[in-house]
């Protein structure tokens, strides 16, 4: 597969990291243009007494890990995705606009988050004609589809595990997903289902092999 | 998308054609080396009186047209495949051996065809660690995903009319499916739903990105 | 099968003339009163410069054409169907008691627009009791049920094709849904995959045998 | 809805009446053209001691209730129609065109007894092109597509519990489905789902409107 | 089974009745502490005339029956869940801490009443982590995941039945599901189905095996 | 949850281990009586010049290790299930008489291994009436439902491997999935899925809440 300019969109910072962090790693080494776009920066997922933008700010050292300086963070409040859903349709359109993504990782259909969900919906709306994946975040899914593998080599996978480092307010929470174990225990699992070393996989929601 | 060798497997002769002969033909163009087989000359559909190979020679002369001369033609009975299940396994893990493939086009999950639905479980056995891909026949299936969109140019189009021309004996007994109308129809209403201007639809059933 | 008051209903101008503008026609020429109601005069979707009301005034040409005059237009703008989703479901209760339908064509469960997902929601609350058929706009579906083949003449067709014929602006704007060869590529295949020479295809929603 | 040529198709004597027993009886008051036709006279499910074909007695006194005298019952063994899956198929497209049915009552795609499963697969692929309904055995299906109700009249429903009174084998042998009461709960429950005073539930496998 | 605190969570005053009734009377039974919220007393379903508390009422009157004293009505007006969904959420999180279940009873997936799909969504998004069963409501679905049957005794029937008719305001508005008859109707069918003499049905969302 | 009677079947020597050793393992610890039944010895997966019956003495092994002494081992050839459809069901109703579970583990619904599908099938038409819980062998599935979550302890998780590592042959042979690392990613991946330190995942075929 050869994507050249690669568009990875979240509702919150840390989604992206764990849904989609190893490719975003295999990506970048093969010399893909990046752009990481979350719409919230989580205020309300911060431990008591932490400044407002600590969540923004370790999201951007993940991203510096990551070597991508391209990034978007946007202010929709936690949990309330739905009431700004077009304004998220409209970022998305502007974002495919100015970045001319031709490939574009996303929330899973099968996400129950409702901001997740809201995130998946305006995908479906904005990226008609464009490759688009769904990233798992397996916590918040009641069934999935096992539809691509994707192989990680073991650096992709200490990345990954070194982006969500970055998140030490989540580790300090006791949130079990940032944890390199469940990170690892994840690329393990999937990679044995896909028969591969170490993998993530993704929902296949739309692709386009265009001439 | 760079795959180098592909599969394409199919009940009866000119499945393979109905289903990806537009996509067989970009990818003959693309450079990859091509491999076709299917299982069945189907005696049992031909008009009264015409020699028993005749789709065998029918199917080869569609195969000389996409310019694809690596070819095999199995004799299991039209519609006696579900007997034949573990011939036609073990002919699929001996065709995976010996060719090779990184990329393999069988027949739909939702193909209601009693052969078709044989060759479609045992594809899902045979070819796990491989990319694959579910071609459509649409007059047999309650239902689609409509996962992939394949981009034909007008020459890969004129090339899948072509190859369906050289089955006379279905043009003679009337099949609408072989006629160049409805080819082009189909090629502009998948185009048309994967905002190109002509296409063919595939399921994604597998898809494996190596690293 | 015989059905005496139909209604049909859209989110937008055009919507019902693309999803079952071949159906409505045949029903026409066999003797059912109509009603067709759409929510939206679709301003947003215009080019530059144009009157608010072109296709407001397109729908009616185009309903002219069929030989509908008993119509309504709504004013919800495009894009902002669900913060109006109670209007919707009361004005289509208000439809459901004023025309005493007995078959009801309204948007599929698969269509991804946001807007036509709130009038197929409502019209799954507002229609309990009545047939319900789904009609496709397969450009907005990852998936289809093809539960139910409708024959059209080639005069069904040609009408469908006049309907759409009298939306200039969305013709100039290079839709191509609304172009002749698109919309008859679409009654082929439909057809060939129905064992018919045209035809358009339906989900079935819900149907209502009385006694 | 007007139908002049109603096939029903059951693995068991028993089946039909249990699945369609109203509609048969609404259809032949209407007028329609009544066959129906079983594959196994069911040996295996009669009390010890009972002669081999009183089950076919069974359904042919029930067949006279209904008031239907064209009737097929086969001679497969219960438990082993996978084995006679292509014979079952060719007896259905020999039905097909002797008949000529406008309208066919099979089983449901959901129904997981073995040889109901064999006699739903080979009505996909025999009936192609006409009406195809799937009747429901509930106590045999792990979830239920709610498509299609149809209302009987409270005397459509004593005739059903008429034909099932014929199984006097049956109800010696205890199956609680053959109860008038459970008959009744059945048409209670499915007609307030409906919207109706009683009811049966069918799901649209596929419906053509020839035009 | 043993469960020591359910919780039953419904959109209006007697949808919980409806689904669960006979499940809380066999826990009631079998000594589990019951809590029971509704988040509206469903002021629009009143006839003309009637005191605007009198569904409150009648929903205290029927918990009566139950002999559960420990229950929760909120305000949030009819139709207009989606506009209170964080409400509902927050209310269900506050329920979930103060009451700690270790089996909740709510909607199912497949209701398409507006308000009890948000009820279901946000009871998926509040109760992480337990138990959780959807009721069913059949008039409003679609299609019913028959996962898990729970037998009721004549005595948990005959509770449900006369915690329906505490509901006299339904009744005289000819609602049918509310009737004696209706109520055993389901049972007796859902016990058919279960091989059981009399139940309930349920759709699994979630379970837990905690150690 | 309390069951005193629990079947296991698998098709092969190793599904059970690899499906529900944890969950054995734990009703074990919890004091229910436990049977284990597989279908097959699987000759053909063995090393060349193994013993034949290399497999069932590992099976054995692995069932000492779990302390469970009542067990089944069949004589059905690998990859040959669906000619034997029939003897795999009547052995299951005969297990069902002889042992009497109050809850039975089978393969899952969406396992696409040919001897899988069959001893999934059969199941379901043996063990009406009983509560049937899917497991999941990952690597066979394209799918998953996440129905019901098992804690493990620590010790059920190392008797998991314990049992594993009976099956010398299928380490020498490289399978992954046999491997200690292998086996645990999936229970920290199942347990930070449903929120649990170590899990086991299972699909809910059917439950039955006797009174």
């Amino acid at each position: 597969m050869k994507f050249h300019r690669v568009l990875a969109v979240g509702a919150h910072t840390d989604d992206v990291e764990l849904g989609c962090g190893g490719l975003l790693s295999r990506l970048h080494r093969e010399g893909a243009a990046l752009h990481v776009a979350v719409f919230s920066r989580a205020e309300q997922s911060l431990p008591d007494g932490a400044p407002v933008d600590e969540l923004e700010k370790e999201f951007r050292a993940s991203m510096a890990v990551l070597g991508c300086d391209d990034v978007y963070v946007g202010t929709v409040p936690v949990r309330n995705f739905d009431a700004n859903r077009q304004h998220v349709l409209d970022e998305l359109i502007t974002l495919k606009r100015a970045f001319a993504p031709d490939l574009v990782l996303t929330m899973n259909s099968a996400d129950t988050h409702q901001d997740h969900a809201v995130v998946h919906q305006e995908s479906l709306r904005a990226f008609r004609g464009v490759s688009l994946l769904g990233y798992e975040l397996p916590w918040n899914q009641r069934h999935s589809a096992n539809d691509l593998f994707v192989e990680l080599t073991e650096a992709d996978l200490e990345t990954k595990v070194a982006m969500l480092e970055a998140y030490r307010t989540q580790a300090d929470l006791g949130r079990p997903y940032v944890r390199p174990d469940v990170i690892r225990a994840a690329a393990v699992f999937r990679g044995a289902q896909g028969r591969l070393p170490l993998a993530e996989m993704y929902e296949v929601i739309a692709e386009i092999w265009r001439a």
